[in-house]
């Protein structure tokens, strides 16, 4: 009789032997340890009862603690200095070296969240915060995103959470409708199930990982290779301004890293890349005897939001049978303005498109949305099928398994917080959203734009203003790089903003990023000034 | 002036000549938008006011909404059936094809959640949930998950957030002592910095691929190899029950699908990996000309929940300097009592581990540690040193940087969850965990051996039990198959429990896996009953 040996256990032992047992109805029968070792015991001097991880009044009770803690957090983070000044090792230092042995009440986990924790972030949710690209964020959002994990489905397969595989397909439908891909990118049209398909990835990074695997697997089976053999031919194409993400991607893929090319581009172009240059490249490969695979396109490039013309890319890796890919991650959500969509004019001609409304579209990370115009494509290269997952739904391909559109096999309930944001805000406050961030930018452009100190270094496209100290008098460009280099260390040491740099035709720029959730425009006012005054401070 | 120029948008037009505009100190002043387009005023009919999307008091308010939601659906989620009755294609028919244009209060969204998606989930959360693995979960986790999703850090470097990438490195240090790993793995030990670290990764899907790579190019290095013209000659072993994701996160990375050697295993080892006949199979390569490059050793397979012998792996290994992985992804959890931890004998001499919370510790998705012996080998291939990246403390050698220990740039606050976890409940309540767990499994099994109609498969090692009806009688091993298949269906028709299949040995077995956060004894009793119940229904 097993519920005899339950009774026997050491631990049921000792819990009958004490008043301090709970109640028949909080107590639920889980069964003591069988095994002998001494840490069985550890748990017994501090707490008798049965431990229920998932209790639900302590679910509610730690839950509106930290509700409360969020709710006092994004009231207080504007007077919080943006970037923490503490040392490297700093919270080792404040917090115990080993886990403790004993259960604590949640309380204390808070206290040491508030007194330990806090004081060495960097406020990304600061109204203060223009470093970067914002982490935009919403109420809608973190609430699906809590719901996603507490019901914690692991939707690898339709079958093993039907909800949350067709949440994810509805989601980014609605996405699709949003940014105006054409329908050859959607799972289900109007007229039926279309032959696009996306996913929700947890970064850019995966979404480029993927579908070049998918390129490369391609090229390879056209080639006629015999497995790999040819692999060391294949050519990857890329402006020299794309996200070093990208050229990591191809690396993890396999491509030789001297295949690799990152093109240059100039002024002439603001940044983007070249389509001649583009054409005259591959066309050397191909004579070369190199086999042009795959070219990505960035839509608003992280060091100075340049574009590359997709169109114009598409048509010429046309020629050549590539796969073209469009990164959108940051600039992407922009175009559910029909003011800005046009950056995304000839999408009709890509393979795959990525954009991550975890960056600008109000929904907090991981939100990668990833887009291919023939899903096969991508589960040819990325489809499993052990015995352990095999099921009715599956074998009747009626369904889509998303573990065969990325790295992995478990997934969150990914598509249920980018859902929530689009049901609960409507398309109408997304766009205001956008506009209100642009808005902003646009103002701060201008401010720079009117004091002579100061340069706009690459037209302002969407909400980022990349400037500088510009030289002027006997000031050469090297001593203005260090004027800025000095200008940027200076803000964020107040802690009252922090800006990131980069480096645009060998000068180094400041970055102002608007849109940190929070942010109002007294905050790009208050910066401003800040500016003003530390540069003042620094060229005097 | 700017500010005039904001007041006299068009939005702002409308908004002053409403008596509906909201108080100033409710209203933050957001520019209204710059750009003339007919859908900037779609907003407007609805709302007038700007919009926050982070506005404290809102997200307190959806919050709570979202917690209530939560708390009740734990207390009811067991009366629900565990695998839902729904369609392909059901969500698509419930909800509208296409976003909304306006706003909805957020009780619409949660009606949508209540009416439309609870009922087409597989509830992962329900204690009647027996089928893959446990997705496990704690009230500490969910608060440290939701506190992470509302502070939206993204800490690609140190300095982009030194609290989450220190909290990081301090839960997987704590970690690696709860596991009793060698301080090698450690990133700071009792005696100052250690060589080893670690990185939380959203699946072991990752953890194995960025290994691959790391040994790939260390093996294309002491090869001499042009770029990659030596890829095709890399080789890579598990045994015929890993993962299947393993053998796919090998493609990824670029290896010869010829080149992956999949070995078989049989009863005689339990399933296990022989390590005889991997230095068989390893000495073959090696005179055939092929440089033996990675190995996968798992602790607790997915189908049976078998061992391979990482100590003797390893030892193999060594001889052809072979890169060793543990795939601990479920049963790791278990090795934080003491006696499971004989499971991972010979850790030590192995160069990277994973294991995932997520699975078996309390820890909702995604949560998968990585430790490396020597970080520098993964961050040898995945560095990447964009100049907007650029700053300070990376300057300083003294910092880790977790982007490049991972695929992508960007990551949530990852290490906050498991931090709550381990700090809240403490190592005993987790071993307690893990042994109640495995005791219920226990009781399971010995309800099965009791019962002549039925066989265990395969020896028991953790909190699975593998198990069939036999062929008895004029029942062939066919027959059998086809009556477990029925089983299982009929068992899963019911919704009052779900369990999966597996094949080992050529045999159709039923996986019942315990361990659902808010299983107890009286639910694998309940299932035992319904199990007993069903199977004289189909044999009679």
């Amino acid at each position: 009789n097993l519920s005899a040996a339950s009774s026997c256990s050491p631990a049921a032992k000792l819990a009958t032997s004490t008043s301090l047992i709970k109640p028949h109805s909080l107590a639920p029968k889980r069964m003591g340890s069988l095994d002998t070792n001494p840490m069985a015991f550890s748990a017994l001097p501090n707490d008798k009862a049965a431990f229920e991880p998932l209790n639900p009044e302590d679910v509610r009770a730690y839950l509106h603690k930290a509700v409360d803690f969020i709710s006092d957090y994004y009231t207080n983070v504007e007077s919080m200095p943006v970037l923490p000044n503490v040392k490297p090792g700093y919270l080792q230092d404040e917090l115990s070296a080993s886990p403790p042995t004993y259960s604590a009440p949640f309380d204390v986990t808070m206290k040491e969240l508030r007194t330990s924790v806090v004081p060495g972030m960097t406020h990304w949710a600061s109204p203060n915060f223009f470093a970067f690209f914002p982490s935009t964020n919403s109420a809608a959002a973190i609430a699906g995103d809590l719901i996603a994990s507490a019901m914690n489905t692991v939707g690898f397969t339709w079958q093993a959470s039907p909800a949350a595989t067709e949440m994810e397909v509805l989601a980014l439908d609605w996405l699709a409708q949003l940014l105006r891909l054409p329908t050859t990118f959607m799972n289900r049209t109007s007229t039926g199930r279309g032959t696009g398909g996306g996913v929700i990835l947890g970064t850019t990074s995966e979404a480029m990982l993927v579908t070049l695997v998918a390129a490369r697997d391609a090229a390879l089976r056209r080639s006629g290779s015999v497995g790999v053999a040819d692999l060391p031919r294949l050519t990857v194409y890329a402006a020299d301004q794309t996200h070093s993400t990208f050229f990591k991607a191809c690396r993890l893929a396999g491509f030789d890293p001297a295949n690799i090319r990152s093109i240059p581009t100039g002024s002439e172009t603001d940044y983007g890349l070249d389509p001649t240059k583009l054409l005259e490249i591959m066309q050397a490969d191909t004579d070369a005897g190199l086999v042009p695979t795959y070219v990505c396109a960035t839509v608003g490039t992280t060091s100075s939001n340049a574009v590359d013309p997709v169109g114009a890319v598409a048509d010429v890796a046309a020629l050549f049978n590539v796969w073209v890919h469009v990164d959108a991650a940051y600039a992407g959500s922009a175009c559910i303005c029909p003011e800005f969509r046009h950056h995304l004019d000839g999408v009709e001609r890509v393979d795959s498109i990525s954009m991550s409304p975890h960056k600008w579209l109000l929904t907090c990370l991981d939100c990668t949305c990833l887009y291919v115009r023939d899903a096969h494509r991508l589960s040819d290269s990325l489809e499993t099928n052990p015995e352990y997952l095999k099921n009715d739904a599956t074998d009747s391909g009626e369904v889509t398994d998303l573990k065969d559109m990325q790295v992995g096999v478990g997934r969150r309930f990914r598509g249920l917080k980018l859902w929530m944001v689009m049901r609960t805000y409507g398309t109408a406050k997304l766009q205001e959203h956008i506009r209100s961030d642009v808005a902003m930018a646009k103002m701060f452009e201008d401010f720079v734009r009117a004091d002579d100190r100061f340069e706009v270094v690459v037209p302002r496209n969407f909400a980022l203003v990349c400037f500088r100290i510009k030289a002027t008098g006997a000031m050469t460009e090297e001593d203005a790089d260090e004027a800025n280099r000095v200008l940027m260390e200076n803000l964020n040491k107040t802690g009252k903003a922090y800006l990131a740099h980069t480096v645009v035709g060998d000068r180094f720029v400041l970055r102002f990023a608007v849109g940190s959730s929070l942010q109002e425009e007294r905050h790009v006012r208050s910066a401003w000034d800040l500016i003003k005054k530390t540069t003042s401070s620094i060229m005097d």
